[in-house]
């Protein structure tokens, strides 16, 4: 199966690149941000704008402001965006995102499920972290039975009992999955791994195990993120990393 | 911290059992449990409308016609009663429910917890299946930033590598988390375990274990329910769990 | 299934209590503590003479010369004593060890298994942290194929992500391992919590539960102990807690 | 830290392929397959002669005769060999096998490795199933601690809830074990999923992440091995993988 994101494929063969930051933070940095992932060879650009944060207390993202920044840096650099929902009730915020992401947290919110199953936008469907992979399944069943069936799949690490990550990546998910449904499979080292510095190796893993994609964190100056700066790779980190994983896609 | 729940008390020493069926299946079904299960002590009665299940093509309960059955019986006994939201769409319908349950794949959906903590309803927060207790409290502050304080904790297993139960009954959640929170900490060993014959010893261990109430799954007729049949007690196993949960009660 | 131990049965109704220090410090240490535990109701003193540590520079035990003041406590007390091996070329110093235990890291150490097997000593089994029920069993017949049926099982915790608790106690361990085989189930909620103060609470839950006993460290000055002093009661808060166990058994 | 295994380096920036069966079978099934690996690229001969089985009426592996069938395909084919070892009282029958491994079941069998730590042998260890890469390291302590250095650590997958895979292969310890320690570090994907056909992507997958090895199995019938047959190689799927490890170390 291979889904078109305007003009940018998933899946049939395609890997691509998603970079951005945790959050979007302000018109400069989201734009800056953009240029510099797009020249390093990022086919999409990703960033939050509504963030699901464990604590009520923590940043929780600028919101329907963030997603306005993001289509200016769409419109400015041309690059598809995506970013996450967290409630149905905030669809018509989305219009103009190209790919829409259930997070991990939300992986079995079936009335949300549902409700992107009655869109026909592409869906980036992240596995829960403590689901298994015949639930990621059902859960993409719920966007295919509204008639939508857009849906990319994303492992992003399972909890487990090690803590020198913050979560387990599975890189099994990748060739299970293809063996288990036709959707393009990506995967985003940031978050499974919670650690800079293990993004590189994981990244390159990902494009060996035959992933469709990555989806990596960057950020301009990660000591000042808002939200996840220890797993954010720099500009520069980011560009040398997208160098390697062409070298192993080249190899493939 | 005391919850009043229509008179009857979450906390403070006091001991509630919430008996129900998985999913309301018709008038009969539900009056019929209800009438059982009081007479055999149960103080609340528990029942699903909207069934958040795996897979899209399961039965996905009586929805709003669930909710009125499960009015009718409250009606008819007077118990108060405890069933799910999956949405804040469907608040509406609530109105008349005595505490809203956010089941474990929503315990981290902000955007419905933060709608409910503009409620003043009692809440039953389930702990997700791969929440830490930390994160169950976490979820409990989005409730309680929005103003609603009356939130009711429920361990209900987690997930582990352990195949001879369906999730792992994490028991010591009572105490920790009684030493953690001022909340009530209720048991449900039914989704826990998801084999009856072990629901009545773990019904008793709850009970020693400190904890302020149990929710146990009750059928007429287990074989035959549409939904979680082999975790649950049929109305006589129910009678033995409640009387021998009041004997450990009595003896701390 | 019954086992005898010197006159002390595990199983058939019985509920043993075994309590003692986690690791043998000195004679007055453990003869202090034995008489202690004895007149709290402990029915048999348990203390390490060979330590698994994580690491070869922590503290490994008295070794032999733990055993022999183990020894020495049991032969003024009159209790039986619990210790643990760690290679079968150390059995002839347990010749009168009335219990051998086998620790949860060495749940699968078959070369160790099968010696024992050759004995007839009482052999004390403990749960891998990683090991299914299942496989516990599959252990427990490396023993028995030797022709050594005295095998009583040990819930001990298993890892999980949660890390308020050292390890996450397996209640339903107990109804299941008990619907599985004939063998006694006694619960060690000391190493499975690895907090003092959740000790109580989980050794009541283990007897509601249906256990056939616990084990439980006790300490007379846990702030000081050379092992594990974090989990261990000390002698005032294990008479309460026997006290409380009893009259769980009590009701039951 | 490089470790010469007869000429042959682990570390170093060197990448060793260590292929074999599961299980010693026959004089023909060793060397035949050890004639093929070898053609195809691995560096070293694996074979099981002592095998862990969770039951002990499994097949138990030939013991010290499968360690004499193996010295004879080391003998014809001039390959250094690896193979298991389950007790300290064996070590007698190990001196001329190259490289000894410690299996998952025996990472903190502690008895063993202060054993092995008094050889000046290659060990190979394995991570438990449950255990932390900083718990691998402390166990790899007890052999340095006697004054051998020469460890080669393995990761071969843990335990999770997921059951498409056997265990969930934690691809991230290679970059971790790496930032914590000067050991050379390899990959077992055989026994971390447990389905033959994950095990080309997976080993590719290891070899992008940096690992310093894979450690494969494979069997010229594996659907009528004795040992693991499922997740054994054919003698060409193995050639296959073979060259696409070696392509995807050329891009790097």
């Amino acid at each position: 199966m291979v889904i078109d994101v305007g003009g940018t494929r998933f899946g049939g063969g395609h890997f691509q690149i998603i970079a951005g930051p945790c959050s979007i933070e302000s018109k400069e940095q989201i734009i800056g941000i953009a240029h510099s992932v797009k020249a390093s060879g990022a086919s999409l650009l990703r960033g939050g704008a509504f963030k699901p944060r464990t604590s009520p207390y923590d940043f929780q993202g600028l919101r329907a402001e963030g997603i306005e920044l993001l289509l200016e840096a769409k419109a400015i650099t041309g690059m598809p965006i995506v970013t996450e929902i967290l409630s149905a009730s905030h669809l018509h915020l989305f219009e103009d995102v190209d790919v829409i992401q259930v997070g991990a947290r939300n992986m079995q919110n079936y009335a949300l499920l549902t409700e992107l199953g009655r869109t026909r936008k592409p869906i980036l469907l992240k596995r829960g972290m403590a689901n298994t992979l015949e639930e990621l399944l059902s859960s993409a069943e719920y966007i295919l039975a509204g008639g939508n069936g857009n849906v990319i799949l994303c492992e992003r690490g399972i909890r487990t009992f090690e803590t020198r990550t913050r979560n387990t990546l599975d890189l099994s998910a990748v060739p299970a999955l293809k063996e288990m449904s036709g959707f393009p499979v990506i995967v985003d080292p940031s978050h499974a791994l919670g650690v800079a510095r293990y993004v590189g190796p994981m990244a390159m893993a990902s494009a060996a195990a035959g992933a469709d994609g990555i989806m990596v964190e960057v950020h301009n100056e990660p000591e000042n993120a808002l939200c996840d700066g220890a797993q954010s790779l720099t500009l520069e980190e980011f560009r040398e990393v997208a160098v390697k994983v062409r070298r192993i896609r080249g190899a493939m």
